[in-house]
């Protein structure tokens, strides 16, 4: 494992966001966690992102955490950077995950806003700076995500905290794409040349890499990460046309979130679980199995997502 | 410590979710919790709920959550049941909380659905189950407060868990007096004697105990165990006059959680920055300061309490 | 028809917001509205509301408004005050309905806040301001309806506009049983005699009063005018016991605006169609219809509602 | 003025909705409508949009949205298409809205679902459905402002209704990257060609035109006319760095709609406020007020916006 550098380069590029392969008895299935690392860097991605929402992190205790962040660490071995979620519901709770995490040897950190109480932006930068002083030099990007969390991280929070080193970027999951371009445009006007601004969008890459935002950590990248790929290199060479096509798609890729029955599952469940079923249908991991208490996709739903990752390309 | 009884009386009463009193440095002051939990129990409370929303359970380390635990069980010493908030993000991490919980000794656990990542009924369904599992005699009660978890808990799905065994009862803070009215008939309709059925809005009490709820869960009763109890016996003494005369009153005294300046907290640092104020006013603990990251009230804002509490008969 | 008065009493009792009866082909009934007023006035209402969110008057034409204000004007004959909703987008849209329901000799106005675009409580009081000088002596009701109007009128601004003499009270459809209190205790220490609060809620009724509500301006009470003024009779006799027990018996009624599928309508087409639906198996209305382009209840869903009838006593 | 052609080509460019210039005493200003009209020709636009939600359409009286009708079909004299909006609560009320347009001469109508009741997309499709039907010949198209109607309007819904000839395209103001894509990748596949898709978005668009939207409908556009117009031009002619640039020109120039003091003014007033403002300090109408009730900008928030006009380039 390669000890992380003092002043890594800015993040940049693909970073999915991995999901956490499970046993039918809800154990971390490190086999297929392997499995799904050698996929990703196989797909030529960036760096990988363990214990986001896909990777169901606070579905997770803090043994079942540790499994994954050990492995991970261990098969990546230095070759792409590390991103571990630590994310919980308060400074105090994530700092028990920093220093987990640090001590496993990742080479970055992401964290949302302390949530169920919710908080205001002057609580919400104390929170940062608290955990920055734990981190050291290990860099913290800002998780914007505010459907899970009920608070959205404004441009300016964010820009400030960068000026001051607190945080080195933000992940923008927000899913508001005006916000995102205002980062984008502040960062520029600020100078602020090393903040990292990443989309957490599956389906609208092209166009916020076309308007100036660094990389992509797309849930979809679990499934086919050599797309995203493919989509990163066309956009940044600047061929649109090129991106547009892979965008469209991976747009229509994602359907395969659509297949379950929101009757009987959650929102959160049909998607990851549908996440798990592509990556069980290629054969990448072992059980498509979501964390409990979620229900997972029936053999029926499983079935239906072959034909779409088959319209894909995806065998 | 008594132990938990086998089939313990339904809860009924006023139950107070006590404030976790904090040092200036953020651990846990169990000489201000011990007066705290005096001052509760000369105010003749039926229960004291801890590591609740108000208890800033969430906030806390395990090792802290663990200390509030362990303080309270010793010093209310099997006088009234003590109840403890099991809250965190999934099944499994609650797990761990009720183990500690049981271990401390505690007479019963409350519990949300699982937040951050939102589930479907049937899921929530399966959480409950699961953690009855491991809580074996020991009653669990739904926590409904949706503004927090962002899920509501049907009427029907709570009463048939009632039903199967798998909980004691609700408390509720959806602050919706509709579905607790719901709640309230279709138990009466089912049967359901024991199913408890608690409030945890501070201002709506007479009414909801007029149409049937059995007690109270009032944050605001850290400041006036006295009141909450008084209201409660006169409301069921059927004495609507003088309940509506004290609900009030409360309602009134409610008005110091907005004396904090909103434009630079968050409400939650507001409205338990202002119980705690007045518990510290009072004397009953030794400092006001809330949760890291929240901001604390300032000195003014702790100075225009007094005269809310003065009005409302509190010396 | 009776001039309105000057000084008229404030507003009390039971108030039932009239659905508008229609035809197949969609003009209004004048037949049925005459039979439903008749209807409400031998169950004892003490007044009528036409033309509220209950009258679908936001769905009619400005023709089919007059139709349904002189109708009832003229059967109602100075009975029971008469009180027309002059609800539209914006002052100047609303003044004309003002104008229009003034020239028809209605009793009061009842007005919400403007809505598609959103107003601050600023615009809000200079809404109502202009509203009161073209009504002259005539009263104007505020109507609290956020879920309609995107915006909760505060019982702060309600206040002030009562002091200035510019509306004569409100009618309270937030479901919110915390600001409605709030509004009471205030009335109250503000000495405001003459300020009407009447409530929406079908279900909340007797706590409300018990707190100090003067009435209700219930969608059931077209189906069952004489069971709300029931519960109000005993509940301002000071018979809890009696008037929570007609409550109970009306909130179970309410189920019928649960019978239709909500998979094939919106939750306005199956809560008036399901009043109409009870009106017309009643024999009050010809025909269950609602507005255009809503989509009625089908035979199927009508009779599910005679059951429910049934059970409430009403054949 | 010309007659509305037939089969008109699909909709397609710059085609801002007017502000609606008024008097001190809140008449139409027909001389600043004129001049209006003038500035937006000169400035290169493909059509106008009167009476839409920038036209504060739903503030006017009838006689008010006549005037500008007819001044506005009056002023262009068939150089563009006039699109009119026929924004109302509920069909029938939109219908009377249709027939005044149609008798006015305009080009094409632009509806909103039902709103204040919020209907299902069955009753959504039967909106549509008839007003085509009293329309004839004259295109109508969707207009998607879930912020404001409440209800969001699917892709499929509105596909299907192009499919059968009732809606010629949907004006996009949902904010929704994601779902407007969707849009266009669903009209590609189902063959859509003569259906037209526009944002309403004044700070995505090269983005929108890069992944396939036809036109937009900005806001902004009415005090910089011809910046929307270069904006369009370079990004159909490929030029992906030109169009940022642009957009990046035209976010900055849009702040001026913050200018304005939130905590005294609605966001429609502050926004519609900023948009008079800016012509009003251009010189292009006589008069910055907003529509009653809205209150205005200050002299002094008028003064702020002038360096962001400077800064921007408009003198």
């Amino acid at each position: 494992m390669t000890a992380p550098a003092q002043n890594p380069a800015p993040l940049t590029g693909v970073v999915p966001p991995l999901v956490t392969p499970l046993t039918p008895e809800y154990d971390v299935d490190t086999a297929s966690l392997v499995r799904l690392i050698q996929y990703q860097l196989a797909g030529g991605v960036d760096g990988v992102f363990v214990l986001g929402t896909s990777g169901e992190g606070t579905f997770l205790t803090d043994e079942q955490r540790q499994v994954v962040l050990e492995t991970t660490v261990a098969e990546v071995a230095g070759q792409v950077p590390v991103l571990a979620g630590v994310i919980d519901t308060s400074t105090g709770r994530v700092a028990s995950h920093v220093s987990a995490a640090l001590k496993a040897g990742v080479d970055a950190l992401v964290a949302t806003a302390p949530f169920y109480a919710a908080t205001h932006p002057a609580e919400i930068e104390r929170h940062f700076v608290r955990l920055k002083s734990l981190a050291g030099d290990t860099a913290i990007y800002a998780y914007d995500i505010p459907s899970r969390v009920g608070t959205k991280l404004s441009a300016s929070l964010m820009l400030s905290l960068g000026e001051q080193g607190v945080i080195a970027g933000v992940k923008d999951s927000s899913g508001q794409e005006t916000s995102l371009r205002q980062l984008v445009i502040s960062r520029r006007e600020r100078g602020l040349r090393d903040f990292a601004v990443m989309t957490g969008s599956e389906v609208t890459v092209d166009s916020s890499l076309a308007f100036g935002v660094d990389g992509v950590v797309p849930g979809l990248g679990n499934v086919d990460p050599a797309g995203y790929v493919r989509l990163f290199k066309t956009a940044v060479a600047g061929d649109a046309a090129a991106a547009r096509e892979e965008q469209d798609r991976l747009f229509r890729l994602f359907e395969i979130i659509e297949v379950a029955d929101r009757s009987r599952m959650g929102a959160s469940s049909s998607a990851l679980g549908a996440f798990k079923a592509g990556l069980y249908v290629l054969g990448v991991i072992d059980c498509p199995v979501t964390a409990y208490p979620c229900i997972p996709l029936s053999d029926t739903e499983i079935d239906a997502i072959r034909p779409l990752l088959d319209r894909a390309g995806l065998h």
